[in-house]
């Protein structure tokens, strides 16, 4: 065993990203368990079974408009107004010959009307309403079936339920969903130097010392929770740098945890303890090292089926690696079939960029020509530990290897825009 | 008074969103409360006061790597190891001459050591360390105040603090800032159809009979609380088409609410309410009827200084109307100078599109030659009565005025991306 260990010591070769999600993914067990939940309660998750429409959508023809409904083959004409029909009313009569309903926008419309005159056209004589025009079938109504019909599959499994769909499918009258219950992650923050954000008062005492405030888990657990919906973080703890305490965390967390995150002692010191970690819980080390930079020394092993992966201690550089490989990760996990969207664009760098292994690069963006730009900051600024320069920069630039030239397309990670991009929705 | 809610009946002329927006801005307060509070409890909001740096960042020399700091003129060379340090330690010496002392990534360095040596680019034997190259000044070293000096400003005044400045700040040792306070926004869903969605057994009954599940203001309510973080939603109810009801609860919203959103009742019918909010309220209406398609009837007001906007009953013709008007004006009253990202993507278009005026275009995505195409789906699935399409669709094309030929680039609104596009951030 302590060969074994030492072998797992240092990153001898660095593994292409898409090469460590697949050995990942060929041992990892995917969430097997379904849920039936109201909509709002499943936003985010992963549909498990089609939804399908319980009717014809609508269920009948439905006016478009504020105004009078008609049959369309007796106009133009004067006409008889027999009723007033709001939204949330039914009619329960047929139009006869000569006659119109006034309807507002969203009601049902009559038997025998096929179009709805918007009242701005018309004009209004005591009972009577006159339309001077040639009315088409079906102008400002929406035909009974029009937008599905019962039995249709609105939204196939595998596909996250968004609140765009939820609207959709609440207006279809469905109110509940099969889902896949939320993937839990467990994250554990390793290092002597850490501490917590709130003491404010012993701060600069701390940091004099070496101290560092904790804020790698934080920050995953943020990303996580914005943007991958479909999981649910169910620990973020703190501990030091002792292989025990560590090794004893992460068992427990393991049966409750679909995957566990260690963020920090990921290198190869004596302190460092994630390469000791599979020989103390019983795991296969899948890799040790990706050709990332700012995320090199990520490690995944598999205990049981259940991913364990080590991310940096430096929070952009865990982000990177929880971008580039959990993210991925996460997604085969929970069945998706289609991710939420992530806050990443495209935009056009500003300066040229050499690229030894794929990185984030903290970058400015601005607004030229209708176009995003992204300038990286100055180089010594783009260290791992440069950590403060994120409030200089507005994204990271998720570059990938290779040189790039001014001009050329490139992703950025937004986390703020100028206000002159906005501009461009207004 | 009975003329004036007359004029305000119908929506004569359309007005530009960039007039409607200017006109609400000259008229409305901004936020001045200003709070201190921790960095963490500060995300999304508005910076009120800029952040400085409380010392020199690093304020002394941090070793970058795992490995032997060392004076860098004396390399190539052999070393006592004369200590380890690990970080979170601070070292009290100096290192003497053919000295190294070991240091883990994040540590203080020695005094009179200017460059750390990658123990995988070392060898040690016994209590030396050989090391046979030459190095450079300051290699795997942060030195003192590279990153920022005592008093610099790290963050200005205007600007969101967003979880990736939390994370710089708090390595900086910075743990509070100075924020506005959140912007209040209450919500007012009108329309006698209206029913919530917590009743599945009823539902069925419940539309059939002409009624519609309330979403609107969820919908706009998610939005709000996902990607505009300075504004907190103090409110989402629901009441029936009755002047007085929505009078008497929307004049008690403003005795704390910011802005208040009224959805549906911004018809020219009988039964719509806005247009004659402002006599009953004693506002004044400053526009009515937007230049664009869904959300066309979006009205303002303003009471004392707060802004009361009519919004579509149509969820998706809600949220265009909150999207190209409500957000710019919150971010103007919340003292904004820079937006936090919106999942807004730039598509290119599949098919032609006539657009008579800015509107929502719902489409499906895909990944083609590197790049997001946006295909909008078939016409009569358009209408803003067409909302289960939201579940066939991925995205909302935030289309402008104009002709728009296949290839042109747009603006999408993505809530789903496929799994094709993933595999660009791979």
């Amino acid at each position: 065993m302590q060969a074994l260990k030492e072998d797992y010591r240092y990153v001898k070769t660095l593994v292409p990203v898409e090469t460590a999600l697949e050995l990942m993914k060929s041992r990892v067990s995917r969430i097997a368990e379904k849920m039936r939940v109201p909509l709002w309660e499943g936003q985010g998750l992963v549909l498990a079974e089609p939804v399908r429409a319980p009717h014809d959508m609508p269920p009948r023809p439905k006016s478009a408009y504020d105004g009078y409904a008609v049959r369309s083959e007796e106009t133009p004409g004067r006409f008889r107004i027999r009723e007033k029909i709001t939204i949330g009313e039914v009619p329960d009569f047929t139009l006869g010959p000569g006659e119109a309903a006034y309807v507002t926008t969203g009601s049902y419309i009559p038997g025998g009307a096929d179009a709805v005159v918007p009242e701005e056209k018309a004009r209004v004589e005591g009972d009577y309403v006159i339309i001077d025009y040639k009315v088409g079938k079906w102008d400002y109504v929406d035909p009974a079936g029009v937008y599905a019909r019962k039995g249709d599959i609105l939204i196939g499994e595998g596909r996250i339920l968004t609140p765009f769909d939820i609207v959709g499918l609440l207006d279809a009258g469905v109110t509940e969903a099969v889902v896949y219950r939320p993937l839990r992650i467990g994250i554990v923050q390793t290092g002597n130097e850490l501490f917590p954000a709130f003491t404010p008062d012993q701060a600069e005492r701390r940091i004099r010392e070496g101290g560092v405030i904790a804020t790698t888990g934080d920050f995953v657990a943020w990303f996580a929770q914005s943007f991958l919906p479909y999981t649910t973080i169910i620990d973020t703890v703190a501990l030091p740098d002792d292989l025990n305490a560590v090794a004893w965390y992460v068992e427990r967390l393991l049966d409750y945890a679909d995957l566990v995150l260690v963020t920090g002692g990921t290198g190869p010191s004596e302190i460092d303890l994630f390469y000791r970690l599979p020989g103390k819980l019983g795991g296969e080390l899948v890799f040790r090292g990706l050709r990332v930079i700012g995320g090199k020394p990520t490690s995944g092993m598999v205990v049981e089926g259940k991913p364990v992966i080590g991310l940096s201690g430096y929070p952009l550089s865990a982000l990177h690696g929880f971008i580039r490989l959990v993210y991925p990760l996460t997604a085969y996990m929970a069945n998706l079939k289609s991710q939420p969207a992530l806050p990443v664009y495209k935009a056009i760098l500003a300066s040229n960029l050499k690229v030894k292994r794929a990185r984030p690069i903290k970058a400015k963006l601005y607004y030229k020509d209708g176009g995003l730009v992204a300038e990286p900051l100055r180089h010594e600024l783009q260290k791992s530990s440069a950590l403060v320069a994120l409030a200089y920069a507005d994204a990271v630039i998720l570059a990938e290897e290779g040189e790039h030239e001014p001009g050329e397309e490139v992703l950025v990670l937004a986390y703020r825009l100028t206000r002159r991009l906005l501009r461009a929705l207004d």
